[in-house]
């Protein structure tokens, strides 16, 4: 672990309440810059693992300036409100990903108090949870929502904007309902559909598996994640993950009655593929690209590489000398073949300059091959 | 482009009707190796740049061995037939990635010719069409599929196995109607099912797009497909995407119906995406890893790169200093920041060594972070 030599703007103590993976995070990162965290923990051994680890320390003993509750989502409204009640000067946030029914119980149940409380939403997760997996830079890079909602005081919206700057993240605000929906569509909406894809593979002949390529793979990923973190997740956010999973079955709903309709009709389901294809171009052309430039096309060079110890150091060595740079990067793996594929994504004027360079050093190369 | 020096059993002459991106691929591969290649295209552009590029010549001066029809899907059953009767003596296939329409369309129209048709399905693609980007090295490593019918003579697919072959590929052979419902499975659903969710983005708030995280990336990158081709492939293999389509539907509904509950069945809301989720694990689960081994769970290392030229060739040669292989790899960005990840893959036994190593280097860490 690195440590971080950024000053820092939030002084403590801070009181992490949920000593799980976020929790443990911020507990450490803090911790690091000299910040003093209490841990609060259901689980004793979580708490003393994350002593252990330099997280933070289990005896309360002053009254915390901020409080940030890291349970899971179904509890976090309770936890929030006793936070409130119990601790009258700090400033109370949580961190789970969907807002508004939080938001809206913990209005209901502490009234005034809840001026104190300034939900934040960071965007970071992992395979893995517990407090074991802490880590200080996980919050680096990453977005970190500040979501007041509108009883919320404007100081408590400054602590936890300063929090995320701390941490590392990339800081913005929006209402709960913004963010609610916000995240519906961008993460929560897309889980359940790779969920329901791959789901759909759990039946399949074992024969076709073996045509898998890279477009199955990549739409699949996200399909290996935890079903009891996501069961929590979706049902605090039900209403606008439903909102938009009706619209998408009417889509599909549309797509399936053309498919049905025989060969009398081909030039109607070749109408109906071609809109749904070309929405999707023109959908996926709207997701931002990096440095928050917009999307941009960027040219591909695909590299043949042997599945050797070493060949990959090679390859970027080769493209290090060549002076240019790489914006994005993926591999491909066929089956059975012990040989693998690096796609190069460069900005299209360097992509002949890539493929000469590559091709004298004796890479073999080949352009933009997808599946 | 380098040249092939292995040995090929495919002697020709072959004659490559449709000179776009697949058979101009083929056409190259073979006239690298020195077999006389002839093209026929409703372009006489394509003809005359195919002829250019090396891929083959425009006039037919003797009898083809094999005739490798490379049209688009809709149009290719037809071509078969003519290139049956044409010539009497050739082994005719197809490109195809759906079969089992072209093959009774053979059947019924050729008669006894149809024995010589034997079809296959090369499983390379490209975002790029049309013959200025074909490439001999198109087809090596990528899964080439022979589905003869029942009547194709027992020479007609060791051709054409021979040919995938010689183009590098991993073979394998199945039925039209197993092979059909194989790629609906791997391929046209989940293009379908990708480019319904990114359409749902055409419409979306930007200021929910700048919350985009990997999963969504991953999800939807293969909804940048071309319209016109996939409108073309799906027509063709309606009934098997359709079936799967259906049972999506109905995972889909049922979904959605347990989210419009209300709070009062949170219970069973909780139930049914758990189910979801459980399920969509075990069908990622069965997506076979690479070199044929079955799937494996391998660790992951996350480095943290400044975004400048030689960044990415650095790491690589201290992972190459460190001689841990690397499995797979993948990059992250976050949105408006010069920072990226880089996601390594290694067998779980190296991940401590090459944290350890990493990390002597000067690399900032993280484990296993996704989102």
């Amino acid at each position: 672990m690195n440590s971080m030599t950024e000053p820092i703007t939030t002084s403590g103590p801070v009181l992490v309440i949920g000593t799980g993976l976020l929790g443990g995070s911020i507990g450490l990162a803090l911790s690091t810059h000299g910040v003093t965290v209490f841990l609060r923990d259901i689980s004793p051994t979580a708490v003393a693992l994350g002593t252990d680890m330099g997280v933070g320390q289990a005896a309360i003993t002053r009254a915390p300036e901020i409080v940030v509750v890291a349970t899971p989502p179904d509890v976090a409204a309770n936890i929030v409100v006793a936070a409130l009640n119990e601790f009258p000067e700090a400033y109370v946030t949580d961190v789970a990903s969907a807002k508004e029914t939080i938001v809206n119980r913990v209005l209901e149940k502490a009234g005034d108090k809840a001026s104190r409380y300034c939900p934040v939403h960071p965007m970071a997760g992992s395979e893995n949870t517990g407090v074991a997996w802490a880590n200080a830079d996980l919050f680096r890079g990453r977005p970190w929502v500040v979501v007041p909602h509108s009883a919320t005081d404007p100081e408590a919206i400054l602590r936890m904007r300063n929090l995320g700057v701390d941490l590392g993240s990339v800081t913005s605000q929006m209402s709960p309902a913004d963010h609610d929906r916000a995240v519906a569509t961008v993460s929560h909406v897309p889980q359940l559909i790779s969920s329901l894809l791959a789901g759909r593979l759990a039946g399949a002949h074992s024969e076709d598996l073996n045509l898998v390529g890279q477009g199955l793979r990549d739409t699949t990923r996200i399909a290996a994640s935890d079903p009891r973190l996501w069961a929590a997740i979706i049902a605090v956010n039900s209403r606008p993950i439903e909102k938009i999973l009706r619209e998408y079955a009417d889509d599909l709903d549309k797509l399936i009655e053309a498919l049905g309709g025989g060969e009398a009709t081909t030039s109607r389901l070749v109408g109906q593929v071609t809109e749904v294809i070309s929405n999707g171009n023109q959908g996926v052309s709207r997701i931002p690209g990096k440095h928050g430039t917009g999307a941009r096309k960027y040219g591909q060079v695909t590299v043949l590489i042997p599945d050797e110890p070493g060949s990959l150091g090679r390859l970027f060595a080769d493209v290090g000398k060549a002076g240019i740079n790489i914006e994005d990067l993926r591999m491909e793996h066929s089956f059975g073949q012990a040989q693998g594929m690096v796609i190069l994504s460069v900005v299209p004027e360097a992509v002949n300059d890539l493929v000469q360079a590559l091709e004298e050093f004796g890479w073999r190369v080949v352009l933009d091959v997808g599946q």
